[in-house]
């Protein structure tokens, strides 16, 4: 593939990047070789990346990870297809085969023999630039801000969910946390006519979602009234038990937080009351997208702050206990 | 209700009847109150009852049950309305109250104020005679013999599965356990036109669902090669893992086991792989009695021995290293 080299926005004589990077004991910055586009894939200049748990949790050894962090992100292709050069891109996190049966079943994020943009074999985001698949990128709608379109990959899991289960005004729904997470699934739920129950501790996050038609209580108000969707989103091993007794028989239970450690679970109410479980993951870009350019959703009340990526510890130390922090490399 | 005297198969005088009762220390037989038919209900003379693993779980401390033990029946009516009076009968096991949301949405199986017979609040049907609603009575086809009549329960309890999963000739099942329950499941996916791998440990026991185009392996020789169901039927904590790691991506994880312990469970698989568990309890009679009817499903093959009352104690014994064990108080 040939790029015109008036389009490269990468110096050619850079050798290095800057990236946050986990050896598998610690994070830290430090400088890696440029990242280059082969075939079919394209290099974004990072313009804006977003800390999520998962990055905390792989930090604590989550997914036996080892490279550069970072999965959320909004940049301009720097290299690639002319088509894309200079373009505002979010970009899917799953690099799929392409050629597998689940390739083939259009269920690439699921593909076994995937990278996951900083979280399996891939490096990721938390960088001056990141090498990506043509295929996963997105381009960002005019009217959508860097501020917002960075929130893209977090709102599409979200938006897995109503992939998953059938949510419509007839349900009810509660959404355990009040993470970042929680306060954009209980926002596309609500968005699907849901009512929704917010469960979390602080109130100046619940307010955000308030102002959304979500209701909202904090766990010590909360009479735990079963309902007939209940989302885990609190990121803790204490979720679970917690939302199962929260759903209804005949119910289900979508689980969303990953953790590092295991806790003993009684499984037996999911037989006797015949509750569903869902595993719930990445999610479709195209509705999250499009979400943000009709500004159906607030994503911008979940921005704690923001750190130039030569501040990554800070940060990394900030987000274990704020909202959305951001990274601008 | 007015019984005509003639059709008492309980002799009015009659003050206590043998039942095998588990006293919250320990299980025995002795002599309880007759149970009587009081407006709605019936009295069922029990020709056979079979002895189930979660029997063995309650003595174990499951549930917190006190009372007469057994679920799976036979009988005969011995008291009721006159339509039943000396019927063959089996009876289903939830005693729904009739008049919450859950049985106007015919979900009685579900209903929060239910008791359940021989597990809930209920005496069970390991006794001469059990008392039962009449709403929950089927009668057993002609051409249904007691030793197959008995399997009813469970082998609705395995049609359960086909209801809530999708299970087609383009299905991929793989069923962990050769106890009962799993064998009847293997062979209920089976008719279904599923493709079914049973995973057992008994060359003799999984011999007899071979017979009934169901694929069979032993643990030790078993690939794990993660399929679309897996049907967790092991009766152990041990086997949720095992049929978590050979479930595939998007796949469903039909869990069927009650156990009284818990054990440490990495959920994230569930997150990842974004598999779906299904707990999956009682099921419906009507297509287990056909299927007896039809002779489609082996059950007496399952039948290791049978034992007086009186000798509930080593029936209990042997029940747990043996399949079906039946009781004939």
């Amino acid at each position: 593939m040939t790029i015109p080299l008036s389009s490269r926005a990468i110096p050619s004589d850079k050798t290095g990047v800057q990236a946050l990077v986990f050896d598998g004991k610690e994070a830290g910055v430090v400088e890696r070789p440029v990242p280059r586009a082969s075939d079919g894939w394209a290099v974004v200049r990072t313009s804006l990346a977003g800390i999520c748990n998962t990055d905390l949790e792989i930090v604590k050894g989550y997914m036996g990870f080892r490279g550069t962090l970072g999965h959320e992100l909004v940049g301009v292709v720097a290299e690639g297809p002319s088509a894309w050069l200079g373009k505002r891109v979010v970009s899917e996190i799953n690099f799929a085969c392409g050629g597998c049966e689940y390739c083939a079943r259009d269920l690439g994020r699921h593909c076994p023999l995937r990278t996951v943009m900083g979280i399996v074999g891939q490096d990721g985001a938390f960088a001056e630039s990141v090498a990506v698949p043509i295929v996963n990128l997105h381009a960002v709608p005019d009217g959508v801000s860097d501020d917002e379109a960075v929130f893209t990959e977090p709102l599409a899991a979200a938006f897995e969910i109503r992939e998953q289960v059938r949510i419509d005004a007839n349900t009810e729904a509660t959404v355990l946390g009040d993470g970042k997470l929680g306060l954009l699934v209980a926002q596309v739920l609500a968005l699907a006519g849901a009512r929704v129950l917010l469960v979390g501790k602080h109130d100046e996050r619940l307010a955000i979602v308030r102002a959304r038609n979500v209701e909202t209580i904090t766990f010590d108000a909360w009479d735990r009234t079963p309902r007939d969707v209940t989302v885990e989103a609190t990121g803790t091993s204490a979720g679970l038990p917690l939302a199962l007794a929260a759903t209804r028989p005949r119910g289900t239970l979508v689980l969303k937080s990953t953790v590092a450690d295991r806790e003993p679970i009684d499984m037996a109410p999911f037989v006797i009351h015949e509750i569903s479980l869902v595993g719930s993951r990445c999610g479709p870009f195209a509705p999250a997208l499009a979400a943000l350019a009709d500004q159906r959703v607030d994503v911008r009340s979940l921005i704690a702050a923001r750190f130039p990526l030569a501040r990554a510890a800070d940060a990394l130390a900030q987000a274990q206990r704020a909202l959305k922090i951001l990274l601008a490399p």
